[in-house]
């Protein structure tokens, strides 16, 4: 096995939001995941430089604490609509940057894609997808809702490379089954 | 005169975009604005995570060059899309992050605010806006639209400021009137 190969790298998954970003740092052993870490960042009420900062500074900080070396990221592709979406988009940027200027590779997944991957089925709901993180982590607490999903990102991410690796197919997509335990 | 006070600021204005990040650096020397440096970041078409790097590379490298201490920034209101607005939103996240951790005060300015301070009307169009900036920093090439914009950002922050100063009217807003040569 090659040292800083597929086994034992750390994942680290975002949800950011303009209040509440989560995160979720799982360990990928080549054999299933393990939880490592998860919270969330809270923005606060102050400006938006200030709040930004917030973000940055936080995903940096979990950076810094865990040393994943990816990052996982939802796509997003349907914003509710265009304030929501400025909001969303300047928080992502915050925690995208801190995580390229720390050297993490960053992929961004689809929702449908996500729930593929946790619960098998792109139509899951967001209880399915928390429940099933619970069951592949071993959590025996339910995690914030913004944690739980920044989890699944990562354990999302963890299954798309293991999906990769047996094959070197790199770009493809497998798009059936579910993160094996 | 305080040193660090009104007098020879180094004011910055950015015109974040997914595409292309306008920039101006402007001296307000307390009786006028002279212009130091505009340009434009060009974000290429690489993956999302470079392309926000690339902003906020570039936005610190700017700062390091010229040493503003504040940067003016549009606020957007009414966005064309969501879409548009999620990567606008990233673009911003990216700029604003990058000027908060080099230390930079971060205003932001209705493009009515910007139009008022430069042209005198809220009512000005692009044209308008970026004679006027020829104009006011004495200008013999006119710049390309996204640094035009960044350095009527720019002298729009040195008025409101300007403005500010002789009544010490924090928070106070002057609705009249134009930058003065």
């Amino acid at each position: 096995m090659l040292m800083g190969g597929p086994a034992m790298t750390l994942i680290l998954g975002i949800d950011p939001g303009s209040r509440i970003t989560g995160f979720g740092v799982v360990r990928d052993t080549g054999r299933g995941c393990e939880y490592v870490a998860s919270g969330c960042i809270r923005t606060g009420n102050g400006e938006l430089a200030e709040r930004l900062q917030i973000v940055y500074r936080g995903v940096r900080e979990v950076i810094q604490s865990y040393q994943p070396i990816m990052l996982g990221i939802e796509q997003v592709f349907m914003a509710r609509n265009a304030d929501s979406a400025l909001k969303l988009g300047q928080a992502r940027g915050a925690a995208i940057v801190a995580a390229a200027e720390a050297g993490l590779a960053v992929s961004e997944y689809t929702a449908t894609q996500v729930k593929q991957a946790i619960v098998g089925t792109g139509a899951a709901d967001k209880q399915q997808v928390q429940m099933m993180v619970m069951h592949l982590l071993k959590l025996t607490q339910k995690p914030q809702i913004d944690a739980s999903d920044a989890l699944a990102i990562a354990l999302c991410h963890a299954h798309m490379r293991q999906s990769l690796i047996p094959h070197g197919l790199a770009g493809a997509k497998r798009r059936g089954g579910r993160l094996r335990l």
